[in-house]
Order: structure tokens, then C-alpha cells, then sequence
């Protein structure tokens, strides 16, 4: 692995949702971004467009895992779409690619998104998703969760270049 | 599929459990053979074991979709293991691979399989396992969870045999 | 894993062949059944179909790994239907459930079986099917290609028994 | 998907070959990234390392879908590590995300890739690996190869915006 990857930041949640939710996913993704880290999704729309569009705006990288076998059906904002042909099996491949998870509210596909990052002991950060565990760290805002999540990133990236 | 196909039962739970609620998984197992059914697991210890073994002591068929490459990881009722090389992703193949799913009481692994049977539209009968949702079915007993497992099976082959 | 576990053959080759192939894979699905054999295969027609109706003709047992998420998909002579909704991706699983693989002539499908087959250092029997490798073992006749494969089936579970 | 989304190639062949070919790999790698092509491979090394070290040469994306669940298993020019915990079955994957398939010599896990391409019927270009089929485009040189490749890429995207 590159010497200086990038800590690379799941954000999962609904795939229709509420132009104010959008909102907070973009800034989510605009503070990854700005903050060096690389957006991973799940490619489609809602939460998934919203923080791939915040992302962008701040001039960054992002990647949608997408159930289809189409590149074609990865929202606007996705630069390296990467067609799986699993259908919603590909969750557990958007966990196994980040080194942190944000979830948003979502239904059932974000609820196993949020498993298999616990099951993975993965951090996983909520704003108003599931409440499971309380191994999830809640956030009270976007820019709380986006900075969590950069600083676990972070600390399992240093820990990774021993 | 065969036109007498048997009705697929999962029975999910964590990999070490009780004594007490191994013997309720062997209920449940023993039900489902006894009426018909084919139980599917994800093949190892605990509720999977427990469930696999009541299903053999009534003379039934156990499928166990297995992590591992290695069908000697299967434990020792499982006729038919399927190993896929997946770890914990293939939770969403037991999931695909059964009519219904009953729940026992799991942790993580337990719940990415439950909310992939919600996600599938499948019925989840639960007993104790993670209250997520109204469309979760409360069983109150290894008997009843069976009996009402069975019931919703033979509804869904009844359609898929017009 | 059970005790007394029966060797697991897959039979792989075209979704659509002549009658003529159809007939050579029922045969082979005869013997398996015949000599204790469990028959795997990706559940679908042509030398899929033809080796489950061999198999079942003989009293077998029959499991389908299916591409779609569909039971439905199955041809008429599987017993256990695991439908994955990986696509072609699912021949690797029908690879990895087998003990042995028998092939038979088809297309990149078939090819991809045979690669993960020798990839993972299983047996492979080919009946006409692609020229690979000197690792294939060919056989001159359905007959022969079976008892070749139950032969090493049983080698396998002799040392997997240790 | 972006509008300006980047062709994406993937390069594949053995883990382990000789420095001639791991060098002719890097001129593939160089290429695609100086043409405006994201390099995609398996994120291991040899042929997947030359390949990678090249496209990082000339300033370029890596992509890496990785056999297992760690991401320092990627080789040092992996910028992007997507592991996935399948195995050999993560080859399918490659494939998938790649719009075009350039392939080395390699053992049976690059056939698999071969024939997973193949019968996606995405273009697959030779140099000296697996002689399966006339729709395999077979180049004389590193440079004709790379040159193909993004020739057909940009073909494909440019009927993906229509």
C-alpha cells in the first residue's frame, strides 16, 4: 500500500432522503475532503449523492461500490465507480474498503452496513442512525462526525505504518 | 426447482451461546425436519450446532454455508456444507439461500443477517434476538417460532408453485 | 461436518447443448447418485439440467448454486436451490462447494470454473471441455469421467477424516 | 457517474514473474496513467506491482481489489485499496470495476480473469498470456497494448455519455 494513502471514509444511509439530510451528508463529505481523506459510498443516490457531492466541491476523491454491474448507475459525483453485480451484498465490501464508517439514517441496508462494521471492529459514527450499541459513537452535527471519523482514520492509519 | 422443493428454514444466532438456548436452536431444528423442512445455517457452533443437531435427531437435511474454504469447519450435523471463502459476508448468502429466518439471541453477525432478510423482504421470526422492527415476528417459544417459520414457508412455496 | 459427509461432484458445461451432451451429463449425474454422490452445479439448463436428472433419476441429491436471487430459476431436478445474485461471479462458489469438477464442453462460464477449480488445487475431469493444462485429467466417456471423480472424491474424505 | 469519469484498465497476471516482465508491466502502467486511464488490478505484486509502480511514475490512479481484508497487503503504488476478504474470488471483482482487461502470463487466477472478462464481453488484450479464444486481442509490444486498451476505453465511454 502507498506509503501515504489516504484514510478512506464510509459514509452509509439512505439511498432517498430529505434535501436536509443531503445537505449534512455533503458536509460530511466536504470536510473529508478538505481534510485529506477519500469518500467511499455505495455509488447511488440520498445520502450516498450527497456526501460524494460535498466531496467534490472540495476538490476531492470519491468511490461508489455500486450493487450493479453498471458504472452508469453511480451518481454524478463518483469518480471511480466500481460495478460489483452483488446487489446489496456489496455492503459489506463499502465496510471492508473504509477504515471508518458514518452512518446516516437509512433503513435496512444501512443497518448492515453498521453490522458488519461492528462485527469488523471498525469505528462507526452516527448522526441519528440505528441505535445498537454503544460502540457507536453518536455525533451531534456533521462537521462532529466528519472530524471524528478523519481522527480514528487517522490513528488506524498511524498504527498501519509501523 | 424441483416441483416438491422443501421449504428452506435458516436458523441464525450467535456462534457460542448457552446451553439452555442451544437446546431451544435443537427444538427449532428438530421442528422443521419433523414438518418438512430443509434447515440452513451458517454452519459452525452455538445456535447453528444446536439447530443443525435437532434437525439430524429427526432425520432431516442441514445445509451449512460456511466462511471458511474448508467444509471441516462445519460442525457435526451439517450434511451439505457450502464454504465460500467469504468470512462473515456470507451471512448474506444463508440469507438468499433460505424462505425464512428464524433469530435467536447474536451479536453482530446475527444482526447483518437479519437486516438483509428485512432488506430481502423475507418474514424473520424472532426469539429474543435484536428488536429492530415492527416487521419482525416475536415468537414466544422454540416451538412456536418453528411452527410459524413452516407456516410462512409453505405460504411462499404455494406461490412460487402456481 | 458430519461423519459420513458424501463426496460433493460439481458437473460443469454450456446452459444450452446438443441432446446428445445433455444425455452424457445425465449419465454422469447417474453415477454419482448411484455410488453415494451428492451432485453440485450452477442450477441452471443444459449439462446443469442434464446431470440433476441423472442424479435424480437415480434417487440423488441435487443443489443448485443459482446466479439470480430466484429459486424459481432452477431447472425441474434441483433439490436445494441456493440462489446467490452474483451472476457468473457464482461459479467460484459452485467451485468451492465441490470436492471434484467434472466439465463439460461450454463457454468462458465453464472456463472461469475450470480456472478457480485448478486455481484452488482441485481435481478436474474434463469430457471434452477446454485444453488448459496437463493437470486436467480427460476422460473418454461420461462413465469414466464419474468413477474418475468419485475416485478422487473418496481419497479426499479419506484424508479430510483423519 | 462523473461526466468526466476516466477510462479504467485493468492489468492482470501472475503474482510472481520476472523483472523483464514486471518492467514491461510498468510501461503498460505508464501509458494508461499518461493517456488519462486509472490503473486497476489485484494490488498484489508482480505483474499487478509493475503495473501499479508505472501508472505512480507518471503521475497516475491506482486502484488495488485486494484477496484479503487488509489493506498492507497492497503493494507500495496502491493508492485506493479496496479489500474484500473473497480470496481468488475477488478476481471477478477486477474484472467488473475494469473497462477494458489487458492480460500478462499468468497462472490459473489470471485465467479466471480471462474468462470472467471474456464472457462479460469486455475487450481482453494479450500480451503472451493464456491463447483461449479469437476474441482476444494479442499485441506484439507493452506500448501496443496500453495504446488498445485506451483505445477501446474511450470507445466504451464515449457510448456510456450518449
Amino acid at each position: 500500500m502507498s506509503a501515504d494513502r489516504k484514510p478512506m471514509i464510509a459514509v452509509v444511509g439512505a439511498g432517498k432522503c430529505s434535501k436536509k439530510l443531503r445537505e449534512m451528508a455533503a458536509v460530511v463529505g466536504k470536510y473529508i475532503a478538505e481534510h485529506g481523506g477519500v469518500l467511499v459510498c455505495g455509488g447511488l443516490g440520498g445520502i450516498m449523492e450527497g456526501a460524494a457531492r460535498g466531496a467534490k466541491e472540495a476538490g476531492g476523491v470519491t468511490i461508489g461500490i455500486l450493487p450493479s454491474l453498471y458504472k452508469e448507475d453511480a451518481n454524478d459525483y463518483i469518480d471511480f465507480p466500481i460495478p460489483t453485480g452483488f446487489g446489496e451484498a456489496r455492503n459489506v465490501l463499502v465496510v471492508r474498503a473504509a477504515d471508518v464508517v458514518i452512518a446516516f439514517p437509512g433503513k435496512y441496508g444501512t443497518l448492515s452496513e453498521m453490522a458488519f462494521a461492528l462485527q469488523a471492529k471498525k469505528p462507526v459514527i452516527s448522526i441519528s442512525a440505528w441505535r445498537l450499541s454503544e460502540e457507536i459513537k453518536q455525533a451531534e452535527s456533521p462537521e462532529q462526525a466528519a472530524e471524528l471519523a478523519m481522527k480514528y482514520a487517522e490513528e488506524i492509519l498511524g498504527v498501519d505504518k509501523r
